[in-house]
């Protein structure tokens, strides 16, 4: 029996649904191994902007904190997009939360699941077997430089830096995972360009003297961005900095066949977050069509991170469950689809 | 009868034997239509590097401002690539010729051939019908911003910026570009993370009401690089920055089945340059299996830009012949395949 407490942030748009879901399995684990999760809700995103005016509120950041892991939906409000002008956004929580937190690395694993193949844009002989995770940095580069507009507003920039401790820190973590999985690393980057590239290619290729058992790999993002589609198979971990890495891992989802399976997790100097990669999907919202299973999925990551991996196996297991079974929600079972709520229920059912 | 100059710069591992085509099938254009076609070959990349030290010598540019238009075969070398250190890269000829030429629009078309869908990575039923154009901003952004290290060389920055008139310059091309097709425009950026990006929603907002038959729709490139493989006939005319651009058109590269098959030209302030957008591919070179097509789609282009119509109209006849009788290189044709000469004779043959 082991106590924990989980921040739970559900945030906008599906978010609050998937949540939902992802906490009934938690809660189904809890009393299925007698233990104790105190799971507290607070707000983060856009609905803490309407509720205090703070995407971020003190109140939160203390609350996850004080927690042994966070859990979150997703946050985003069309509302704020197309105001180019908008003083507070939803994503400035999110992201001053990673910063706040030191998440420095968000760990993304894309597999193709083979019940799934034939719900992938992308045929089935080029996808089966992709088994390969993403290694994001994400709290440094042009997410965090200084950013703003000339005097006269005319003029726009966003500065991105990298330091060599920044890129050290998240390459050792994909390092060790790279050899504890199928010993390769590939480097995504476009040092024929960028400065900082080179110095991520830099650090890397001194760091890969110490792991002699991985080989490592680099490509230039223009042509990660055409392998990941062309051979996904080719890869093992993938390495990036915070930009390449939110379009790359995005781009990577298509593979799974819905953005609705993927988990990720964020870790770095103290407590980690586990959230889907999915976005707040606003127009799904309330509508029982968003899929609770990244959600899930990111709650057996958590589980593992806790180091309960029984726990995580059995999250799992119902998983596979419900899509050997089909019980999915309409993006993946069109004909005869399930609610959020239904595949929630079933998930946790079963565990 | 017309007299054009045009400055041929073959480049580094397969761009001399694409080039060699795309030259011979000018030749054939100028014989049947009884043009002057002034070609003359100049050094750049890592040619240039290796013959005088310089990736753009003066010479080369000089010929470059005095034609009427370019055309590029690739640059790029591994021997650069993996030396951060490197002082002198070929693609420094290629950044500074874009900037020296003021060729702020590179305007990348991606069809899905009919004949090669199957070869395809995605299923046919996703991209039957595409025919989409990506019009990516070339002479800004984080390419050409300050970048450098710090004294101790232990952190490094590269700034992107961007101004209002530079937006506008491109914005305007896709806007007619959109206006002459399916009336569509998507403004791919990152306006929930960056000012640069916020800075081209405002302006491409603002214009967009100078442009009222054409629809604009906003996407985060994140969510752009999924639908691009998801969707991909939902575009039309894709606007973006260049390191979006850059990334973005060569994803979408995949949806034609091969690399080797896309044209692209780069225009602005004068003379135009036109290159396929595969790069110099250097385990290929002297083989004999790369694909001239999408060098002699540039050229069909260049003659496009050139106010040549029906020359351009000929080459394409005479690339679809090929396309529809097989005469195609390995990657499209590995049962009987052609060398990248008898690609290149069939097509200049068939003028
Ligand atoms: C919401 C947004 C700021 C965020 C990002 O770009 O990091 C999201 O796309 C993600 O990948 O978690
Ligand atoms: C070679 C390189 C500098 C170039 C770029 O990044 O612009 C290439 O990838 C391209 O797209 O033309």
């Amino acid at each position: 029996m082991v106590s924990k407490r989980i921040a739970v942030l559900p945030g906008d748009g599906i978010g609050p649904e998937v949540c939902r879901q992802a906490v009934k399995v938690l809660e189904a684990v809890a009393e299925r191994f007698d233990h104790r999760f105190d799971l507290s809700s607070h707000l983060m995103g856009a609905c803490a902007i309407d509720a205090t005016g703070n995407p971020l509120p003190d109140e939160t950041l203390e609350a996850c904190r004080a927690a042994d892991a966070v859990l979150l939906g997703a946050i985003g409000d069309p509302k704020y997009d197309h105001d180019p002008s908008a003083r507070v956004r939803p994503e400035q929580g999110l992201l001053r939360l990673r910063k706040e937190l030191g998440l420095f690395a968000n760990i993304r694993p894309v597999t193709a699941y083979d019940v799934l193949l034939t719900h992938s844009p992308l045929k089935k002989e080029r996808i089966q077997g992709t088994d390969l995770v993403i290694f994001r940095e994400l709290t440094g580069g042009i997410y965090f430089g200084n950013k703003g507009r000339t005097a006269d507003g005319e003029a726009a920039y966003d500065h991105c830096t990298y330091s060599r401790p920044e890129v050290e820190r998240i390459a050792h973590l994909a390092f060790q995972a790279a050899a504890g999985r199928r010993q390769k690393l590939t480097l995504v980057d476009k040092a024929n360009v960028l400065e900082t590239s080179r110095l991520w290619r830099e650090v890397v290729r001194e760091m890969a003297s110490h792991y002699p058992e991985v080989t490592v790999d680099y490509l230039f993002v223009d042509n990660a961005a055409m392998q990941v589609i062309l051979n996904p198979t080719q890869f093992d971990v993938i390495l990036t900095e915070n930009m390449f890495g939110d379009i790359i891992s995005d781009e990577a989802s298509v593979i799974a066949g819905s953005m609705g399976l993927l988990p990720s997790a964020s870790i770095g100097e103290a407590v980690a977050l586990f959230e889907p990669i999915h976005g707040s999907y606003p127009q799904a919202k309330g509508k029982g069509i968003a899929n609770p299973i990244a959600a899930i999925l990111s709650a057996a990551m958590l589980l593992e991170h806790l180091e309960l991996p029984a726990e995580a196996a059995l999250v799992r297991e119902a998983v596979d469950e419900a899509l050997n079974n089909g019980i999915l929600t309409p993006e993946l079972n069109p004909t005869a689809p399930y609610t959020t709520e239904e595949v929630g229920n079933y998930i946790a059912f079963w565990i």
